[in-house]
């Protein structure tokens, strides 16, 4: 069965985001003074083969551990979907 | 009343991920080979007041055709839900 994951990968809460200030003190410049609280983090989806959907998410998270998110700087989380 | 804007920004489909295709040629190293199609874009979130959720969903439109996305070469999508 192939599964689709939607990963998002933040930066904590509790750290800076220096990407998120720069955009965040741009928003006023495009009428929208109003913006707060920006973080900027990374979205990424991918296709794999799982036999059911337990075993897609535990695919993901291996993904996430190991190799796409930080864990000292970064949180993620994902969902999974099958491809119909 | 205050909203909480969660944005994905990602790379055309039909124009080439680099940075997708290095994660993906790395997935078997993890021991992730049915792994396919990965790309990597970015995850926004922002608060911002407006009057209603109408309201909020016109400014995270400005702020993604401004600011935030680059159509040439990126699509966007968003949700947006009140702060309680």
């Amino acid at each position: 069965m192939k599964f689709i994951a939607e990963i998002n990968v933040m930066p904590h809460k509790a750290l800076l985001d220096p990407q998120g200030k720069a955009v965040e003190h741009s928003m006023p410049n495009i009428g929208l003074s109003t913006v707060t609280s920006v973080r900027i983090g990374k979205h990424i989806t991918m296709e794999l083969e799982a036999s059911n959907e337990n075993d897609a998410k535990e695919k993901a998270e291996i993904a996430c551990k190991k190799l796409l998110a930080n864990l000292i700087m970064e949180s993620y989380d994902f969902t999974v979907s099958e491809v119909k």
